[in-house]
């Protein structure tokens, strides 16, 4: 057995700063299949995924876990019985591809570490998951580097656009149609997303399943 | 010699899009700041920096040429006489280091790419520069990646954070004041520019020479 990956969910009204492009049953669809790229991609890279979810949901892509506390809760409780290597990764992660979490788990530190834009922190691979605690909100990047500082453990950076990009808002959806290859791009194309290059910005809109172009905003 | 590492540069009131936190020499300085950033990646991964600048100004770290024209004009006009290798690196991308260079120089394909934010090119390696002419502007990723295709030339793209991260809006600091290493994070901190974590969300915050704070906006 691989590494375990934890990837934590939220399956309910999941990224709300997507409500102005996606209605809420889209959106809970839409994050299902960011979940299921992250699933493929971990699984390409060799890992054993295992989604801990806030609540249950329908998902066969591997197996689910519901554990209803908070994510630092979650996350530590079940980190705090795992000797072995562990990854924790996000599940918006659409970019996300095996070569990525491969270089994160060969860099022979304690603790590799992709940041997300923002200060936050979107995988961070452990050598011993008993080792660590984290902390996610906030710059969790910098609370990540300096617990492991702190506890004497070697840590690296890991160097990656793919898992440095998290979606939540409209203009990362720009970043999905343009790199994405999986299934959440698939989602957007079918929904009738594609780039709109105004005045040399790149931006998104929607054409609707008739062929008809409507605002992206509400 | 190596690779030799084409660096545009607009002197002249670079990055308007600054002009809410930083006052018009300001911009001059941490532009620069910046270019100094980039020829030091460069230099570290063995490549001969080399600026490319619509008008003259003082600059000691490498040699600089003035092209007055456009910038795919000026590019264009380079590349066309060179059959060696060459590297094409934009001047803002401060958190640029060498072994991200190195990345870029050692895909063993004809070109390889490092795309920024929202669909651009943040760095393009050309195995033979006059093989290729670059069209910036809009979605250049995608051009570049079609006039690879369409001249039977071998592409990679390559998965770095730190060369995709341009910067250029406010919230683009953040990323520099987190993981910058060089000369334009020094210049903001002299500046009296820090992160500033309010609700859970990264910014910035700018602290005047005698401690007192004040808004970052005009």
């Amino acid at each position: 057995m691989g590494v375990q990956a934890l990837i934590p969910f939220k399956p309910e009204n999941p990224k709300t700063r997507l409500s102005c492009v996606l209605s809420p049953p889209e959106r809970e669809q839409f994050a299902r299949a960011m979940l299921s790229d992250v699933v493929g991609a971990v699984l390409g890279a060799g890992c054993s995924p295992r989604v801990i979810s806030t609540a249950p949901f329908g998902f066969a892509g591997c197996p689910v876990e519901v554990i209803p506390s908070g994510l630092n809760e979650a996350l530590n409780g079940v980190l705090s019985g795992m000797d072995g290597p562990v990854l924790v990764i996000m599940a918006d992660l659409p970019l996300a591809d095996a070569p990525a979490v491969r270089r994160l788990l060969e860099t022979g530190m304690d603790v590799a570490i992709v940041p997300g834009r923002g200060g936050g922190t979107n995988a961070i691979y452990l050598s011993r998951g008993s080792s660590f605690r984290v902390d996610y909100y906030g710059a969790s990047f910098l609370k990540h580097v300096r617990i492991a500082r702190e506890r004497g453990l070697s840590c690296e950076v890991v160097d990656s656009f793919r898992l440095h990009t998290d979606v939540d808002e409209e203009e990362d959806l720009v970043e999905l149609l343009i790199h994405g290859e999986g299934s959440s791009r698939q989602f957007l194309v079918e929904r009738g997303f594609e780039l709109a290059i105004d005045r040399g910005r790149v931006g998104i809109k929607r054409v609707q399943a008739g062929g008809r172009e409507h605002p992206e905003s509400p």
